[in-house]
């Protein structure tokens, strides 16, 4: 009998926990503040992050991380990219042995340019071939209002992979599997960045064409990193890789969305983060790794590169606009 | 000296003309209308589909093609998919031996399940060497309004669709060359039947998920069928495939867009035509067509398949949501 803990109350963690439930699965969300995990545990929701959404009552809740991880056979860690670590280093000597260790953080880690199944793998000690990813197109608001979408498990160990399908699967939550892992992690990473390009666009008052080319050029940079770290194009043509990046980009609800849009009106870093709810969005943290990544695997990336130079301020979103537009006639 | 032709002004042939006029490309624009050339002629605008655009001046504007066609070194058809034929009958005569044919049609011929360069080399008589096709993420009414935006120019003659390029290219406007004109005009025609798809998930209340899935697993669709007509599947991951389709599918401008979401609140066909001033979207009578050219390749397209349906009326756009979301589990 499958058993999951689900760590991070925010509203992907919520939400799968919620598809988890929904699929008949036993699932324990761990929340950091215990008001959050009682209002769950009672009341069934979680007023921050999905106050519309009736969560299933089924669905127990802890703030108490050892009390999650009891006797679990499958983790889901729900953490923010640049704070995974610090939370797996408290959790490594709590993680079942054997468990399936499934990762719905998005990001490189800035420093180590570590994806998250490395970091996983290192500061959890987990095993590789013990570590999935889940990736799609996924805005949680959507699925959390049961709206049919798909997703992509990946693990190295094939049957992990089709025992997390199983056990997530709903009637609109539909999961299919891959091995490439490193193509998933990428595709859910570097998206964030795209987003942050067309939000930029769309902030300068460029339209569906502009966003388009942006996505597309912008899909053709992460490819060329995937497999320059080992993975596969393919991936990066489905649902983990286009099918992300296009829900991303497309939808106004997208936070790395917004944040560009903000530095697209000529707002700086600084006065963005305080447009947007004091939150800086992860592309604007990951963008640095990633090109520090594709500098050193020799990829030509000139999205990313344009954002990273207008997030570190040393340009304006408008002057990159213009770079990015003016590229030499070439054949495509 | 280069000397063009546009024949056809709705919002897309008269976008074109303006873009070459732009480039500082010779170009004289026919309108089967006398009102309408004169118009452009005389006052620089075309009142119906470009209301709020002032054309350029040296924009010549003619209702007698034989006129706009003589001298020509390049003739450029901007007429709707199901029409080319039988203007080109009228023209074949008239066009200049050895000139440039672009086509902006975008669509399969009903009947002759003919792609848009197989009608012109057979109803215009022209060499196949000599046709070339635009595409890309090309909403008329941005172009217009000289947002920035790529496209793509294919010839199988490469020299051809370079001095296309260096014609139409302006500070708005970004060519790229291709030699896959199978690939670019399957993009170009497929696209509208995965929009009116789009529309449909749209119309029964389906969020950004469900339209990133759609548009995945569509291109896919596209992809497989190119190759299986001899095209190449990178043609569909650039600008004329991806680009062209994610711009058709994110615009709420999208005629063929606008037409599914119609029939996705539950109208018929018939109702959806009336909702949409008079006009079928092209996509309903390029359904059949493209359908029919994947049948006899052995090709799998179960999206085009749906909508197919939809408009044949033998089934709802609701009945068909749920049978493509609940498709068998899988790897991707």
């Amino acid at each position: 009998m499958s058993r999951y803990a689900v760590l991070g109350a925010g509203s992907w963690g919520t939400t799968f926990a919620k598809v988890l439930a929904d699929a008949g699965t036993d699932v324990t969300l761990w929340a950091r503040r215990q008001e959050v995990a009682d209002a769950i545990a009672t009341d069934h929701v979680n007023a921050e992050y999905l106050p519309d959404i009736k969560l299933p009552p089924a669905l127990r809740a802890t703030h108490e991380a050892a009390a999650a991880l009891d006797g679990v056979t499958t983790v889901v860690l729900a953490i923010p990219a640049q704070r995974l670590r610090e939370h797996l280093q408290d959790w490594a000597d709590q993680l079942p042995r054997g468990a399936t260790v499934v990762s719905l953080a998005k990001g490189v880690e800035m420093g180590t340019l570590k994806r998250m199944s490395e970091v996983i793998a290192d500061a959890g000690r987990v095993a590789p071939d013990r570590i999935a990813v889940l990736s799609g197109p996924n805005l949680a608001g959507e699925i959390a209002a049961e709206q049919p979408t798909a997703t992509v498990v990946a693990c190295s160990d094939h049957d992990r992979a089709v025992a997390v399908q199983h056990e997530c699967s709903t009637g609109y939550f539909k999961p299919y599997t891959n091995v490439d892992v490193i193509g998933c992690e990428l595709g859910g990473a570097c998206k964030n960045v795209i987003a942050l390009a067309c939000g930029m666009a769309s902030g300068q008052g460029y339209g569906d064409n502009t966003t388009a080319s942006l996505i597309t050029r912008g899909l053709a940079e992460i490819s060329r990193l995937t497999v320059a770290l080992g993975g596969e194009a393919m991936t990066l043509a489905g649902l983990a890789g286009m099918g992300d990046l296009v829900a991303t980009c497309s939808s106004p609800l997208s936070r790395n969305r917004r944040f560009g849009e903000s530095l697209g009106r000529g707002m700086s870093v600084a006065e963005a983060e305080e447009a947007n709810h004091g939150q800086v969005a992860e592309g604007v943290k990951s963008c640095e790794a990633i090109g520090e990544l594709a500098r050193t695997h020799g990829v030509d990336t000139p999205i990313v590169d344009a954002v990273r130079r207008v997030c570190a301020g040393s340009v304006s979103a408008r002057d990159v606009g213009d770079e990015l537009i003016n590229r030499e006639r070439k054949p495509e």
